[in-house]
Order: structure tokens, then C-alpha cells, then sequence
């Protein structure tokens, strides 16, 4: 395991042509990072490239113009930017199962799977980790390197404003716009618009919520019906579980869908003195103290039944 | 008028008594400022206060225990923050007009009201600069300093959003949290929970709105009645402007609210390469090319039809 950006940067220093690879359901984090690696290799004159994640969102398409391949490119140096474990394989890209020869990321759960890895789990996002290996490397920043960078720090911590962001993200930040980055477009992109479609969904949420406890535990239900209805796309779906807590008083939040036929899926979001995991472990699924998963066979009425049954458990709940 | 922050600081310096001044309708700037100051004053063994602004948020008064007086204190040093002109004196204080004996502020349309005056234009939150006052006073930062300066930097940039974020934001923000500013609860209590008010009430904005020219412009009526049946108040309704402007592909956005008997008021807000000074003009109201108002006689559905008549002149919406 490396033990320093420096250590990163001596490595891809001394070696000449890339791939770099993003995780499944690839986010901003991951994406920029990518976006950033590579213009920053291509900038010391090395062969770089991004493998085309089939999933990457068109948001960030028009970033990788004339970047992204789809072969293997069996003499590249395969190279893994927030991607934590191999289960994070995107789609299509089974052939990669152990052959990253490094893997740069932030997440605590890394499981070590590339040759060689420089894990840092202090940082808020794989980007700010990035930056510090660009620098380290002497690149140049351009605004297209340090928009990248930008937008990979800017999403890990909803533009600042989850617990993860701290005095090095908020730096990192500043550094970005020093080298030039233009924020203001891609926060009004990432943060402020929504799609017709996601805001009548969130009406139709908003309508349909059930409040328990004083207001204390919110639920909704979300039929895939009305997904399809509204035509919401994954983009538009993206942190609608952390939806019902964000009103005002509400310390267990939940998200029940049926997108799968004949099951039910639920997104438990908890305030702290809450554990969504505990709630979550009580219908077979697991997570986080504060962000929960479970999955149960049934209709959404049924899930509800049965995710209120287990949150009547809860002594500081029903009090 | 002062140039530099080490200016205002010696000035401060070689007082010892003051009274603090935020201005009418107090957001997070004025009032972030205000508690930083009177924190750094009474750091440095000064006797420091602010008035008590009857229109406090709720949010912030309890960051304020202990600094609050009511009275004039005719031997106090009057500091305004914030505070463009006098015409923003808060109600009830009529009669510090003419007394302000320092300004210290970032709006660009500050009359010069005060004895002297340290503006800086360039920052996006007074906070920033009054960071480096405290700095240059040579203010040992406190957790509780940090937080004001924080609050004051996040509210006045939307949580580090709008374009008006630089990179000494950023730095500011970065100071704040190695000063020990816990901002995961700032950020979740100013950015992120909603009343169950404000959300029925953006879910009835969005199934109000009428859209126009393939969805280029979005026009919300926010009939008072809504208002008071929902019990909002003027902290949830902060903001509501602008959001028409967050929908995909809302290049005018505009509320029109009847908050007094016979008059409606316009709120318009525009992207790059429309002039919604110039349509609230038209109105006989005015603003900023981004953001304008206006206000008029007659109902509702009156003031959009005066509003559309208005935007159907501008040939590059309706073509």
C-alpha cells in the first residue's frame, strides 16, 4: 500500500500509457476523477484514456469527448479511481477482475483488490486524494482539470454540505477555482436544477407521506407506476431516499419502492440516537447507523406494514 | 472611506465600546457578522453589543444569548454590518440614522452613510472580509466566532452555489473548520430541512405553474390565502423567488404573490441573455438583469396577464 500522494505520483511518473476505470452507477466522484487523471497524464505528454462506462450520465459526457474507449487495451496500465472493491466492477467490464495495477480511493471499505493501492479514508472525496497526487506529479492545471476535480469534490459532499466536508475539501475547493474552474454553471447543473419530472414526483411524495411518532418518522411509498408515468430517469431518482428527511423534525426517513415485480425495496435514512441499519438488519438487509438497506418480498402496502412494525420496536420512537 | 481590513482592525483596536447594527429583514450575513464581531470584541476585553433586531431569525437567537440590548447606548460606537445604506435601518431604529460611526460591508451599492466605511466589493459574503478584520485584530478564533463567519459565508452563496463564490470563500469556509466551526448541523439546518409548510407549499407551486414558449418560462401565482392556510412563515418563504428558475430549461422564472389587499408584486428572475430588470421595468418596477420586482394593482390573474403581455414583446421567448 502506498503511504503518500508523492508515492501515487512517482509511480504513474514512471509508466506511459493508461486506462483508467470508473465504478458501476459511476457519480461524480468517480467520474471526475477519471476526467482529471487523464487530461493530467495526456498533459506530461503520456497515452491515457477513460474506459467507456456504459452507465456514465450524459451530464458528464460532453467532459470525455475524445477520452473514452471501449477495448481493453491489453498493454495499458489499468488504473481505478473510487472504486473500493471489485463488486464495483461496472458493466461490461468482468475482464478487468484483477488486473488494476493501481487503485487510487477514499473509502474505508477498500478491499486491496489492485496490485497496489493509495487509500486515503480522511478524504471527503476520491477527488480531493486526486489533487494531491496531480500535484505531486507537477501537472499544470487547466480549468477542465480542476472543473473535473471540482465536480468530483462538489458531489461527494452535496456541494458541501454533508458531515464529510471538511477545512481540506473546502481547500481543495479554492484551488479549483484558482487554476479556473467556472462553478457556478456546474453547481446550478448539479445542485439547483430539477427536472420537471423529479419535482412533480417530489409533489406527488410530498402528498402521499405518511408522518408517525409527531411527525418524527415519515414514510413513502413510491410506485415504480408512477415512475414510469412521470418519466423519471435514474438521474432524476438520485438521493430520493434522503428525501423524507430533510422535513423538518423527521428523524427516521424511509423510501419504499417496487421497481422489482413482487418485492419491495427499502431506503432508511436515520438522525442520530436512530440506527437504520438495526431496522433494516430486523428485514433481512443492512448498512450504516444513519442510511439503510432491505429488500422483502410483498406490495408496498405490505412493506409498510412490515417496516412499521419493526420501527414499533422502538421504545424512543413510540414514547 | 478605508482601504484595507488592517484599517478597520486599528480602528477597532482603539475603541472600547460598541454597538452593533445588522440591517432590516436580517439574513445570515448580517447577523453571522454581528455575532462574530461582538465575539472578537469581547475577546479582546472590549465591551461589545448588538441591537436587538426585532426581525431575528428564530434560527439565530440563541447564538446570540447574552450579546443582545435593546437600548441606544448613547456612549456605544455604532458599527453597521451589512448594511448597504440607511434605508435598511431595521424598524425601531430610526434613530441611529446619521450615527453609524463605522460600515463594514461587500455591497457595491453602499452609499457611504457612516463616518468611514471598509467595503469591499470583490467578497461575496461581508463575512469574508470581516474575517480578515478579526484576523488582522489579531482575534483568537473560538468555535462559536467560526460558526458566525461560517453562517454568514454559506447563507449569503447559497451554500457555496451561486456565482458569486470565489476561492477566498472557500478559504474563508476552510479557516471556519480548522477553527473548530462544526458545520454538518449549519448546513442541515440552513440548506437542507424544509418545513412540511414550505414543501406543501412548493408542492402546490409546481402543480399551479403554467409554463410557456416549449417551457422557457415558468410562472407561479402564490395566492396569500395558500400562505396562511399552510401557516408558512417568512423563513419558509425565503427564496420561494427563485423557484420557478430551478426547473430544467426555465430561462424566466417569475412569482407573483397578492400579499397586499389589491396589489400583486412580481418577483422575476432570468438566466443569461434575458433582462428581467427590464421586463419589471415594463411594470413600472426594476432590479438587477438577473433578478427584478415590481408591483401593481389588481388581482392575481390580472398580474400575470400584465406580466405575459410584458414577455410576449421580448421576440428572442416567444419566436
Amino acid at each position: 500500500m502506498m503511504k503518500r500522494p508523492e508515492d501515487a505520483a512517482r509511480w504513474l511518473l514512471d509508466r506511459d500509457r493508461f486506462l483508467i476505470l470508473t465504478h458501476i452507477r459511476p457519480d461524480g466522484d468517480t467520474t471526475g476523477c477519471a476526467i482529471a487523471l487523464c487530461l493530467g497524464l495526456r498533459s506530461l505528454g503520456k497515452d491515457a484514456w477513460i474506459w467507456e462506462n456504459p452507465q456514465f450520465s450524459g451530464r458528464f459526457l460532453p467532459r470525455m469527448d475524445g477520452m473514452l474507449r471501449t477495448d481493453l487495451a491489453d498493454d495499458a496500465i489499468l488504473v481505478a479511481v473510487d472504486m473500493a472493491t471489485e463488486s464495483l466492477l461496472p458493466h461490461g467490464a468482468e475482464a478487468f477482475a484483477g488486473k488494476a495495477q493501481l487503485c487510487i480511493d477514499h473509502h474505508p471499505s477498500n478491499t486491496f483488490y489492485a496490485a497496489d493501492t493509495l487509500l486515503d479514508a480522511t478524504c471527503a472525496a476520491c477527488g480531493e486524494l486526486l489533487y494531491s497526487v496531480l500535484e505531486a506529479m507537477g501537472v499544470t492545471f487547466t480549468p477542465a482539470m480542476a472543473e473535473a476535480i471540482y465536480i468530483a469534490v462538489s458531489t461527494d459532499t452535496g456541494c458541501f454540505r454533508f458531515s464529510n466536508t471538511s477545512a481540506r475539501t473546502f481547500e481543495t475547493a479554492a484551488a479549483c477555482v484558482r487554476h479556473g474552474a467556472a462553478i457556478a454553471p456546474i453547481n446550478r447543473q448539479l445542485f439547483e436544477i430539477k427536472t420537471r419530472g423529479r419535482l412533480e414526483l417530489e409533489s406527488r411524495m410530498i402528498a402521499s407521506m405518511d408522518f408517525y411518532c409527531g411527525g418524527k418518522v415519515a414514510i413513502c411509498c413510491l410506485p415504480q407506476s408512477l415512475v414510469e408515468q412521470l418519466g423519471v430517469t435514474e438521474d432524476d431518482l438520485d438521493s430520493i431516499s434522503g428525501f423524507p428527511r430533510t422535513i423538518e423534525g423527521v428523524q427516521v426517513g424511509a423510501v419504499i419502492r417496487d421497481s422489482e415485480p413482487g418485492k419491495v425495496k427499502f431506503s432508511v435514512r436515520t438522525a442520530a440516537g436512530y440506527n437504520a441499519s438495526a431496522y433494516c438488519a430486523a428485514l433481512g438487509g443492512g448498512g450504516h447507523a444513519a442510511a439503510a438497506g432491505a429488500s422483502i418480498p410483498g406490495t408496498l402496502a405490505e412493506g409498510k406494514e412490515a417496516l412499521l412494525a419493526v420501527l414499533r420496536q422502538d421504545k424512543t420512537l413510540w414514547k
